[in-house]
């Protein structure tokens, strides 16, 4: 890209690094920041920096958050006699965009993946057991419904049964709106042994 | 987003204002970032910061640039008496990119536009005229084939016309590798208008 300046070409090659962002949307991007006025560009560039620096896990649950305790973990209308395991933050804000669950989270940051030389001890597993030495009423296991998930989960359910804690998995089958046509055998195996009563 | 803490909700925000970046995207960048090195994200803060903070318009062609001339108008070796004028940076980096184009290059920052009032004062239309008085071959409009681009084409055509100094325009046609049955009409007709013997 030398027919960029030095910088320009820098910030183009450092916003390509960023998921999903080609060269092409770097470009978009890069130009979009340069003809921005110099407040909003100081902002985008110190939250960038500030958040990171001060990014660590919350002392409960794990999630990334900037103070002690995450949001949900520091707010006493949250049941926090119900946990819920997911594999990393964003799976925490896919729930929480349901605004439906009112329980805490507990995150792994990872998944068990023999293939990938994860282990037990490779994800938070240890500090949930911790935590089950407080009152706990249940644990819903909302791992992803991948082969590293699932794995996840049943070696979570087999250590968590001599605890006697209520262990549960959130339900697999077919996503609402989903067109039976379209939805893989196994999704369709899943759907059918999970069926219910009407 | 008051699931995020403050600083990883306000680095989301400041991501998702980006073009192109939707609130999956900006939570998705976030946490990439998050989770990468410290050195790799001051990298990415500074650069995007000093690269703003440095930008300015080439003397010469006003691409935008951070030194007095950009690499192109720096580079001895590409004819200065060809000018491509184009519409912004991007335009000029597309041409760049065929490896095929030696003169230089002119950057109007936008096109004559009625409908969003912008007139030929708005555009570094008075600077082409400047560096007109230089001994320059040709003057080729690279405007976008687009209503406002194809205005601004025209615009310029007639105030070069008592220059003397050969003005072309770049042809509008079929794209190559295009398939006519999915190409507009408007394209058609230009194509064929602008047809050449075999």
């Amino acid at each position: 890209m030398e027919y960029f300046s030095r910088q320009i070409s820098d910030m183009i090659g450092e916003l390509s690094r960023l998921p999903g962002i080609g060269s092409k949307s770097a470009q978009r991007i890069a130009f979009h920041i340069l003809h921005s006025p110099k407040d909003e560009v100081k902002r985008l560039s110190d939250t960038i920096w500030s958040a990171r620096e001060n990014v660590r896990f919350c002392k409960e649950c794990y999630t990334l958050t900037d103070s002690e305790l995450c949001p949900i973990c520091g707010n006493p209308k949250r049941n926090h006699r119900q946990i819920m395991v997911v594999e990393d933050s964003r799976d925490l804000a896919a729930y929480e965009k349901t605004q439906k669950y009112e329980g805490v989270y507990h995150v792994l940051h990872g998944a068990i993946s023999p293939m990938q030389g994860i282990g037990p001890a490779d994800i938070r597993l240890k500090e949930l057991m911790l935590r089950l030495q407080h009152d706990v009423d249940e644990v819903i296991i909302a791992t992803n419904s991948s082969l590293e998930g699932e794995t996840t989960a049943m070696y979570i359910a087999k250590l968590l049964k001599p605890t006697g804690i209520l262990t549960t998995r959130i339900a697999s089958g077919v996503p609402v709106g989903g067109d039976l046509e379209y939805i893989d055998e196994m999704t369709l195996l899943r759907a059918l042994e999970g069926r219910t009563e009407l």
